[in-house]
């Protein structure tokens, strides 16, 4: 993209805008106002000063030095986009290499000018920067942005169309999900609630946007202050029509762009509520200034990862449809894959125009992931017209996809034995089905959280010696996010708050997997609906359905290696497949799914 | 014991005394100053004065009302034990009971006056108390004590012998674990440290006791002042020569009974370093008041539950005779106990006279149970003599016991077959094996904790609708408590400390059972040491290895019910078992340990 040269020359251009501000050090960060995972262009700014392109990484400028952290995933990504820009790369995690604010604490001196933009930072890394400063009476400006100017090109601000979605989907309506956020605020003792995040004001108010690719959310901001609510939302993006229906719920329409001045002199009834490991830097010192603040996750994060009824509906005929396609779509492969030396990228070409075909459909959820061989040893690999592998040989292709639909998100992951792969490959692929067919049948007592289940999917591989190194399960939005909080599944407890309890009618990932750089790499991805199993003296008893209804390729199977349960839950899941996804067949590929499901063992 | 009216009269002497002394409430706790599990008679104060003997129980008594809180595991006990004395049983977890801290706010009046001897409330119930008193002004006195000028024939304060252990049987000494705990301390940031809690004390100073049943600790108090360190010692426990030895590891020997008194009066060096879950309210009090507290759990608690390679051979000794012995006596009650109608009290007698003559012997770890049938669902059973079954007809048998030895704390339990059982406790009892040698076979990431491992061991309970409610394992000390934190094996998390990872030198009980109420009562305990397996680019793989080698009943076995892969974990158990205990079996022992431990499949 860019060279080396031109990214010395950003740099230079901001640390002559930082000498003018008075300024030793410019932090960039990935991150837009709202938190989001996915980045619009808009706000890639780390991106435009460093040319580095992943989606994790932080840029830190000083006077003399320039450096960019990055985790794990693109050490090499990141060392070969960083060439010649004189930027130093930090390895995350690595022996040795101090964490950012580790590095900062220890390279800042006493009086100097730490700037960065506050909207652009979260609150905990701007709390923690503040904290460390304190000392060193370093000066830390962040309600500025020095790259604006600089930066040339810039894409431009998205304002995607918003849309209202009716009652027949989503089951609910503002008013009544707004007044269960109050309910729950005064539970917290709170008096008014600040939500920036997207997908949770999206799902309190009936919404869905366009300014992020694959996240069908719009830039907003929610203000729940005592009675009145206000919605902030870009001018070009709301219609008439959907500000007449927010207007309709009672909701007061404000402009987007004025949310931060509105919130400065706004009277806020105290305490106020907020989420401050999802609220920007900025925001957070707005209203901390203010006064009293409970700080708690938000209730709409908790409240929308419960599905009710009607969102749950939809969700089991998307992922019906969507099992459909994929399969027709695995079959197609397996037939075909190798014989017309399809490429990674052809194949995700082929399954996005099939899921395009289905009704409803209204995007991706992610950029699929189409990978052969090694490709699949890396988590995050995506396959471009310019830069993909040829289907070809014997070996393993993985793909891990979903689409965004009118009744549901979802996310999928299955791995195709093409032609003949070693018994090791084979034991690991074995392993990956026994490991994700347990979890999907293992029975816990309500209040299990994540932390407790994640040992069920991993001791098949922890028992050989390896570790997937990414987490088991993550949560789903309804036609939102493709991840989703506040439950997940992963045997390492991350930050303060304790974690979120799996219950009935969350969704929730089930993906174990087996890589092995350069060699091969297998994840199998059913969704699971958590539901209630039985109730008696001894507690409330939960499991799993899966809402995911894809044969598991039993070429990679080595039935020798499963216990009987094992090939007992194989068995059963195939058959429900069969069952489910006939209907949908047609031609030969109704032989396919019979041979596909067979009981084994 | 006592009957109601004694009873009623105490209650009375006490409200006069309250009255005296202007106190609208006095509450009793089970506690004695150091926050003990077991409580010498001496600090029983609430049993003397509700009739009540479990082990848990908080006593308020107000001006006209008085309460006893209590668990499940007392309802039926306590309601018998406190009729006729006009006290109120509050049954602890049922619907619609308050806890005592609720019932306490609802209660207490504007300007009311509150009692309790802050020596013997824990800290934390004493900061709650204080908390909700103060909206309502009420005044809160915690450093008297009323009960004492009542209470007749009380039993003597205990002050056995202390006894200084050699570095042979430790593998260090004090000084080298004094230097430790300086060195955590200073990475907390504290300049002093005090200890209550009395297995801490033990420990950091090679020193055993006789003043709790069981449990070979000694009344002491520890304070780290910068480089000065004190211990409070009874004088009439303290020995000469184990003052001098104190004395030559350079510590200062002082009078138990001055402790508070010097607290007050001590120039402690900020912060101090204190265990707010360890340490009672009067002496969280002092340091309260005198300035910057830092809250962790004590680094002696952490640091005595990584035995040493010293302790371990010793512990792996200790715990191998110890399964002999076990072992032996289950022979015998398999071929003898329905014959001879021997009953739980004999059995329990005859175990422990056998234990009692091994080398080393210095006592049981914790009163034994020994259970017939549906005693053996409660799951702190004692038989006494006055009170006990004969065993008789069929059932299971179960016996939970264990050792103090020169060289570690045993603790194990196994339930036998005698006579002919249903096929439904069959099945539990398969079950309660391959929940016990699942989580004895599992292999895990170095920095899981037991929220993750617990899974392991419950899930063959809750696939068929059961749990048991207790924890799946505790840690255990070694020549000291049979319950040792801070580690531990269940699924919920409790507080607000993170969890202790499982780590090799750690030792752990695997105890899961079946407990049904009226009918029968499983549990199969071995105790693991937990060490590494392997270590890779994927982490360090961690399991563990049974100290315990008793066999397991086959008589309580459904091979069917058992996966290929749970007959395997059996079988290799009873080979291991087998070849570790042949050298102590003579006569038709060892037929009988030849048939025990045979493979099955």
């Amino acid at each position: 993209m860019s060279d080396g040269l031109e990214i010395k020359a950003r740099i230079e251009a901001l640390r002559e805008k930082m000498s003018e501000a008075g300024a030793d050090w410019y932090l960039m960060t990935t991150a837009d106002p709202h938190g989001s995972e996915y980045i619009n262009p808009y706000y890639r700014e780390r991106e435009y000063f460093s040319g580095f392109t992943g989606s994790n990484g932080d840029l830190l400028v000083g006077k003399k030095e320039a450096l960019l952290w990055t985790d794990g995933r693109y050490f090499v990504q990141a060392a070969k986009e960083l060439e010649g820009s004189g930027i130093r790369l930090m390895k995350m995690g690595q022996a040795g290499v101090p964490k950012l604010t580790e590095y900062i604490a220890d390279k800042i001196s006493m009086g100097e000018c730490f700037m960065a933009d506050g909207r652009l930072i979260s609150a905990d890394l701007g709390k923690r920067l503040a904290l460390l400063f304190k000392e060193k009476r370093v000066i830390f400006i962040s309600d500025k942005n020095l790259t604006e100017e600089i930066w040339e090109n810039r894409p431009s601000d998205s304002a995607g169309k918003i849309r209202v979605l009716p009652e027949s989907l989503t089951g609910s309506n503002p008013s009544r999900r707004i007044g269960h956020v109050v309910v729950k605020m005064r539970e917290h003792g709170a008096a008014s609630h600040v939500i920036t995040k997207l997908d949770d004001q999206m799902w309190l108010l009936n919404l869905r946007g366009e300014d992020i690719a694959c996240n069908p959310v719009a830039y907003s901001y929610t203000v729940i202050n005592g009675r009145d609510v206000s919605v902030y939302l870009k001018k070009a993006s709301a219609m008439t029509s959907v500000c007449d229906s927010l207007r309709h719920s009672g909701i007061t329409v404000k402009d987007y762009d004025d949310f931060y001045d509105d919130l400065e002199k706004m009277n806020l009834e105290a305490p106020v509520l907020l989420d401050s490991n999802n609220i920007n830097y900025r925001a957070y010192q707005i209203l901390w200034k203010k006064g009293r603040i409970i700080d708690k996750i938000n209730p709409t994060e908790e409240m929308k990862a419960v599905k009710n009824a009607t969102e749950i509906a939809h969700i089991k005929d998307v992922y019906l449809y969507d099992s459909a396609i994929l399969t027709r779509f695995l079959f197609f492969m397996k037939k075909n894959a190798v014989r017309q030396k399809i490429t990674e990228f052809e194949a995700a070409e082929l399954l996005d125009g099939m899921r395009a075909q289905l009704d409803g459909f209204r995007g991706l959820s992610f950029p699929t992931i189409s990978a052969w061989k090694g490709n699949a040893a890396m988590m995050h690999y995506e396959a471009t017209l310019y830069d993909n592998a040829v289907i070809d040989g014997d070996g393993l292709y993985l793909v891990d996809s979903g689409g965004q639909y009118d009744g549901g998100t979802t996310d999928v992951t299955r791995t195709l034995v093409l032609g003949k792969v070693s018994d090791e490959i084979r034991l690991h692929f074995t392993r990956t089905v026994m490991a994700m067919l347990r979890l999907q049948n293992t029975i816990f007592l309500k209040g299990c959280t994540g932390l407790n289940l994640d040992i069920i999917a991993r001791q098949p591989m922890w028992e050989m010696g390896m570790d997937y190194k990414c987490g088991t399960g993550h949560g789903i939005g309804y036609m939102l996010n493709v991840h989703e909080g506040p439950h997940n599944i992963r045997w390492a407890h991350r930050g303060e708050r304790p974690e979120t309890p799996i219950v009935p009618g969350m969704i929730v990932s089930d993906e174990p997997g087996v890589y092995v750089e350069g060699s091969h790499g297998i994840r199998i991805e059913n969704i699971e609906l958590c539901r209630e199993i039985t109730e008696n003296d001894d507690g409330t008893f939960l499991g799993f359905e899966p809402l995911t209804l894809v044969p598991i390729d039993l070429d990679g199977i080595i039935p020798e290696e499963m216990q009987p349960r094992d090939i007992e839950l194989l068995n059963n899941y195939h058959a429900l497949v069969r069952k489910k996804l006939m209907p949908f067949m047609q031609g030969e590929d109704i032989a396919m799914l019979n041979e596909a499901t067979k009981a084994i063992g």
